[in-house]
């Protein structure tokens, strides 16, 4: 028999009834019955119960274990008696008696439970993380992210993609967010950096004359944390492709990320490959966002013509200003009360708009301030222009440009929210296409880089030389799904003289970016193919299909907010002597004012 | 049709024949034929020969392309003249007639050749990687590592290991090797360490209730490299077991090991599970090493008691002091010309022995200057003891204890080499286990651990208590393949009483040990299983498989033995203002003398 186990603790059934069998595992709970004792014993697959019986030296042993102890225990399966079965139990049928329990580590008493859904500090439960991650949900979030990544692996093979390592010591980015850099002992006063992404390598990879490259690629950012963002490291699925057009990529990504999430989505609805393909202008004009949430039915209207001249001053003006004002349908709205109008007004104000006004439609005509002061017909125009009916409310936004398309972007999200007309388990993907490559800087007023300047502009060199740049689009998309942005990608611009080009537009000059990308330049003129990717957060796609709005909690061992490990005691100070073999000496800390920016 | 490609350069066959394609790839080599002009056209899965036809405007544009260009051919599949057909290559019975070529991307003069087997300086080719990565070596070597690591990860999910990713942020080791350190900007004058092996965070794993863990793991080393060594970071295939015996572990690696030497040892042969397991003590007498190289069929004989009180002077005395005087065969010898043991005899004095005896069994007796002093019956046993006839040879090692040992071990090898007995296209594993605890440190003459202090002593508490410290054992073991190790491994000490006696034996108090160890041994603290593992190096084992002694040639973006990035240039010099935001300030380096340690 093996010292430790003959089965797992999920494994026995009543046709195991009368073996001698043995189960290692965690003391999950204890319950003494009338000199009974009751041992729920626990290991990753499950629980069985175990029976210590009265009378016996065992029970002195198992009276004294605490909870979260482990032990091995020996003995016989036996049917449990009628009415104790345990139907929500798979090992429920039956219960081990107990002939033999080895004590393999006596647990002290716990900081917290295990058992139970009560819920503790984070910075508890950081500090002991490998007890919290015995609990339930954390332990089962974690087998699911390890579940989704061997699974993305599968599909990327499945594609013919080759999985390659690209370095995790090299060299700072030419730009990008802040890097960690690590210092050299060998070359003094020189140091690596950890990679925000691998970027360059997989282009690289691509003029080596890989074909498909992916890679679960360990990331390094040195920015503040937030939600959805861990402080240190994370995890992308890096891929890039030669010889691959935008439609290309988007096909092996639609096939990935549904098949993806429709295996672990536990029946939630999966948008079905070819994803929607929206247009960056789209996506600000109709929902107000480069990350439109799909499962919004809502859709915004341009209504500035509605208000143009019109009796309702505030909206005229500013139509005649060159702004514009938008609608944003709220079906059904029409018999709320008036204090749902106000909640909404104060919210808008509260988010530094001017207000939130609206028309109420019925049967005959418009409702509310705007409608009093409003041409019967121009209410009938825009009821028209968003498809509402008698019954249905409209609320408007108005403003510049990007401006108002934010705003009105927020309201959508708000009122769908309130109305409840987000769709439930769904995920809803999209792609936003068709990015612009230039945008006017409003602070220099000078033509600068909207996005990613290594993409490939729609047109290439013909419409660098010859297109307003303002007019021009870049091969750049993102994916996005329920609203989170899971990646940018681009086909990238794999010719010299296209890329000299389009940063001379940017206000370049040649040697400048020679002196900054040299390196990508130089490959690109050894035989570069056309090739294009993206990189889709394997974290966010992780909290979405756990449903965990908290990155933390879908990580082994994540640092917390302020970047520590509590557990391991990281960062700390180190020893003089290291500083001095890596000829680095520390400095007083900055004044708080400086140091205080982001 | 697809802008790039209908087909990989591999695809086409003599059935396509009159087919309309379309293919992408580099300009492999160019052949000027009479008027025609003959492209090799490459991509990663083949060549495709491209015909330009004489007379077209086509040509002019094939003949001012550089190899290495990046075209696509659009054209005709012709199956190709008799006699013109190559039967080395899969598409070598048709060829492209090409109607349209695009240039994708115009190469440059290359600084050295992807075509042919021509050797460049190893600078040269890291600095310009992603061109040497075209060559078919590098390409099948990278390729080649890929496919390892998939079937790893395979192998080790069909035993349920689960994958999961530990930090590379994280604490500095307690002991070990050099850590790399990334300064916190956050926290001023602390710093993270980048992970040696995530052996800390896999034991924190199996507490945590995970059963059985696996990650190809990146791993970091501020080390000096070695040929066999990366100097910064390495992968290891790195799974720890919980409720595992030493068996338990030895039966998943040897399924794990045999199972991809298997599939990638391209017909060589390969140990059958399972693997002779031979205890530290055998190895180091029988094969002089704790790594010996199975292919060598030659076993070492202690024959001191031939030599104690006999007329071979220099032998009796080193038996009389308490000496060892071992026998490497080496079998056929005798017949060797005399030139041939003058040689070795050289080579053990260039090796610091004192020289190299030896005895020719002849039919009657034996030959050699030790003969001539040894009373034929001694001859006789050390013959018998060897396993030796007439025409054979046997060498002598003579010294003290682990000296002696180790220089047969040499000789071993040196003779096995000679005499050409090493098993070719074989892999050849096995298995060092029953590791000492402790041994004697030679400088201070205390008792010292011998390997891994982390290790569970065989006989536990028990053995520790009442057992001579230097006869214990720990459940410590190496895997060995064709005499490179590729991991330790061993059953952990997971019993924080056990731990604390096993380090008061080597001198270390409680105190010391807690406020080294502290972390580890609270998490034993609340519920530990017994648990044990191995992080077989997968350099290593892609060394092994791609026959190749450099590990540069089978890592994609390698740092050169001065642990710099030629391509990249890195590590390099960061503006002040970064340093002065981590609160860093870079000293003027060490005199020579002092950092030249190692």
């Amino acid at each position: 028999m093996h010292p430790y186990r003959t089965h797992s603790c999920s494994a026995l059934r009543a046709g195991d009834a009368g073996q001698t069998v043995r189960l290692s595992g965690w003391v999950h709970s204890k319950r003494d019955h009338g000199g009974l004792l009751f041992i729920d014993l626990r290991d990753q697959t499950g629980i069985t119960q175990v029976v210590v019986p009265a009378g016996t030296a065992l029970l002195e042993t198992a009276e004294k274990l605490r909870v979260e102890s482990v032990i091995t225990v020996t003995g016989e399966v036996v049917i449990r008696e009628d009415g104790q079965r345990n139907p929500h139990l798979p090992t429920g049928e039956i219960e081990l008696r107990a002939q033999e329990i080895d004590v393999r580590s006596a647990a002290h008493v716990l900081p917290f439970q295990v058992a139970g859904q009560e819920n503790y500090p984070e910075e508890l439960r950081l500090k002991y993380r490998y007890i919290d991650l015995r609990r339930d949900k954390m332990h089962a979030n974690i087998l699911l992210r390890s579940q989704i990544i061997a699974s993305l692996r599968r599909r990327m093979q499945a594609h013919d993609f080759t999985e390659l390592q690209t370095p995790i010591l090299t060299a700072s980015s030419p730009e990008g967010a802040r890097d960690f850099l690590v210092p050299s002992r060998v070359h003094a006063g020189k140091f690596y950096a950890l990679p925000q992404a691998p970027q360059q390598f997989k282009q690289l990879a691509m003029v080596a004359g890989f074909d498909r490259y992916f890679q679960i690629a360990p990331c390094f950012r040195d920015e503040a944390s937030r939600a959805d963002r861990s402080p240190g490291e994370f995890y992308q699925l890096d891929f890039e492709m030669a010889f691959a057009t935008q439609d290309d990529v988007f096909a092996v990504m639609e096939d990935v990320l549904s098949g993806v999430f429709a295996e672990f989505g536990k029946g939630r609805t999966v948008t079905a490959a070819p994803f929607p393909r929206i247009p960056y202008e789209e996506a600000m004009r109709v929902y107000g966002s480069d990350k439109p949430d799909l499962r919004n039915p809502l859709r915004i209207s341009n209504v500035t013509d509605a208000f143009a001249d019109s009796g309702f001053g505030l909206f005229a003006k500013i139509a005649a200003a060159g702004g514009e004002v938008r609608a944003i349908p709220a079906p059904g709205a029409g018999d709320r009360p008036r204090g749902f109008f106000d909640k909404l007004n104060t919210w808008a104000r509260e988010s530094g708009a001017g207000g939130l006004g609206y028309i109420i439609f019925e049967d005959e005509g418009g409702k509310g301030p705007i409608a009093k002061n409003l041409d019967p017909s121009r209410v009938e125009a825009i009821r028209e222009r968003c498809g509402l009916k008698a019954g249905d409310a409209v609320f408007f936004a108005a403003g510049k440009g990007d401006e108002v398309a934010k705003f009105s972007g927020q309201v959508r999200t708000r009122i769908a929210q309130e109305i409840d007309l987000i769709e439930k388990d769904a995920f809803r993907f999209c792609w936003i296409v068709d990015f612009p490559m230039y945008e006017i800087n409003e602070e220099t007023g000078r033509i600068d880089f909207s996005h990613n300047p290594f993409s490939m502009p729609q047109g290439g060199l013909d419409a660098l030389n010859n297109q307003d740049p303002l007019t021009i689009n870049a091969y750049q998309y993102d994916i996005v799904c329920n609203g989170i942005e899971l990646s940018s990608g681009a086909i990238r611009n794999h010719l010299p003289e296209v890329m000299i080009r389009a940063f001379e537009i940017a206000g370049y000059g040649e040697e400048e970016v020679e002196a900054r990308f040299g390196g990508m330049l130089n490959a690109f003129r050894y035989g570069a193919p056309p090739h294009g990717g993206s990189a889709p957060g394997v974290d966010r796609m992780v909290m979405l299909l756990a449903d965990e709005p908290n990155i933390r909690e879908i990580i082994l061992f994540p640092l917390n907010q302020q970047g520590e490990d509590l557990m391991m005691n990281a960062p700390a100070p180190v020893e003089a002597a290291r500083l001095r073999e890596l000829s680095l000496a520390i400095l007083p800390p900055k004044p708080k004012a400086t140091t205080a920016k982001d």
